[in-house]
């Protein structure tokens, strides 16, 4: 089945088990009165927890060797890396803070102790640039393939999360970056945007905004989904990368093709966040932040849908994982 | 490697980490002034964050089909019990309240959606039981076996978390339960001791703590580590399971067979703990837990080292993870 069709049977599973806990309260010896409860729908970048004084972030992700990396040609230091880098990203969705986070190893017996050595050789400089507290986990062996998921947590933005669901009609829509291309390597280098989102957020108020790991075609609808809008798209604003480029060199028509990658690859990890016009203006004169061009690359629309400015509908595209 | 020889690597690698972050707090536009530090050592039962406002507790397993389950024999929805109990069972050893977890599953492609809602139908009861909310995770395929890893957070005991650095000599030590045998079932369908502990801790004030999951022998050995001190066992007192007198009947010497399965089985997923005297006696008269036996089975001495009564050394034991 698809990854949509699962989320289909999940989201509503979860809140049905949400709506349970909220009715058997009281079970419990410990106070059930502050007892943290789910403020999001499952399916945003993390879940957001009211636990009585300020907001819990959570989220946590799971990459397999053959799958998400491939061991037989990445050196295993990117692979920590990139392991809390995709949940730092998830917290950097939600303008988010990181806190601790929990690693959870399956080693491959033959040379485990060297292989998680320098897993977390790249997991912990990264965790140390954002101020994030590595604070246990588990490590197994097994005669399988490396699996490494990390779980973090992290606190709200003093302005409130920023959610996919906030989205409104007249809403410019902007990413960081530049898109397209992230198998050339940018997908094991990538910055998290946890800075940048917590700069934006406080400087210009964000309405919605998720990190863009499945290409922005298909996570875009994410968020005009949640928030029940649709969005046009300006073809010619699209922040094309240098990989997205060299990839679509080859093409009969290059600069199509570039922009297909721009729109359909997934691990770009750059933000998509849409905030009122006024606050796009200014944000897009400033330019506030150092190395990192921000786009805009279309307008939220009250009819739903995702459209170029012509009026044709963008092809359905982006990253789904099956099982 | 050993599980220990890890340990002893990752505990002074982890602290280093900790220690660097303090040094560099500041550097992120986030307040890192209540930014969450880590105030247990790595190595006891979940982490704890002092996060500004009353502390976290978090925690993470992983679980691999052929090495903790054997999906050929046992139904997924069990599985997935065990999964999230595993968990819980290490906030009941701090005596915390649980709040929310993730679960991550790396799926077999043939019937991932099959399991995936088995493995579900098994955890969201017993999450529900708690009080827990299952607050996201990650979902994949792959062509290997099923990796199931769970993440929980919590809240501390108003009383304090209960760690395992806090026996001191003259504690009597005590166990929840009887011991032993678990492999005959109970490791799938074990009750997280989260009410008792934190009862107890309220009713009794717990001085150390820890959840029997490689076996009393050797966990025990964590806590006398832990708090540097010794331990006097009553071999009589051992509260010997069913099931460990049973896979001991055909044994030459059944009562010592049965006493080794009590002392170096490991998944009992019972309660050791140690407390001053005075209120170990209140609590071993009261009996205040229903259904569930609270027996002392030793003293905490200044000596170090793990003894019988009778003075003789208990040998080694208890489960070791090799990688």
């Amino acid at each position: 089945m698809s990854e949509f069709h699962w989320i289909s049977w999940l989201q509503p599973t979860l809140a049905a088990h949400e709506q349970r806990m909220r009715l058997t309260s009281g079970v419990t010896p410990w106070p059930s009165a502050d007892h943290g409860r789910l403020i999001t729908a499952p399916g945003d970048d993390t879940a957001v927890m009211h636990v009585g004084h300020g907001d819990l972030l959570l989220a946590a992700d799971m990459l397999m060797d053959g799958v998400h990396f491939d061991l037989g040609t990445t050196p295993p230091h990117l692979v920590g890396r990139k392991a809390l880098a995709v949940n730092l990203s998830d917290l950097a969705a939600m303008a988010g803070a990181p806190e601790s986070a929990t690693v959870c190893l399956a080693l491959p017996k033959a040379g485990g102790e060297e292989l998680a050595k320098a897993l977390y050789s790249g997991l912990l400089p990264l965790a140390e640039e954002y101020g994030l507290t590595i604070a246990g986990g588990d490590t197994n062996a097994w005669d399988g393939p490396l699996v490494i998921s990390v779980a973090i947590t992290g606190r709200a933005h003093p302005r409130g999360s920023v959610r996919r669901s906030g989205a409104v009609a007249g809403d410019w829509i902007c990413v960081t970056g530049t898109l397209g291309g992230s198998i050339l390597g940018h997908h094991l280098s990538f910055t998290p945007r946890l800075r940048e989102a917590w700069q934006l957020h406080r400087d210009y108020g964000l309405h919605a905004m998720l990190d863009l790991s499945d290409g922005l075609a298909g996570d875009l609808r994410h968020i005009l989904r949640a928030s029940g809008v649709g969005a046009r798209l300006d073809a010619a604003a699209l922040p094309i990368s240098q990989a997205a480029r060299r990839l679509a060199a080859g093409q009969p028509d290059p600069v199509d093709a570039a922009r297909q990658h721009a729109l359909n690859d997934g691990e770009d990890f750059e933000l998509c966040f849409t905030l009122p016009e006024a606050a796009a203006q200014r944000l897009l004169a400033a330019q506030p932040l150092p190395g990192v061009p921000i786009s805009k690359i279309g307008e939220v629309t009250a009819a739903k849908g995702l459209v170029w400015q012509g009026g044709s509908a963008v092809a359905a595209g982006g990253w789904q994982h099956m099982f």
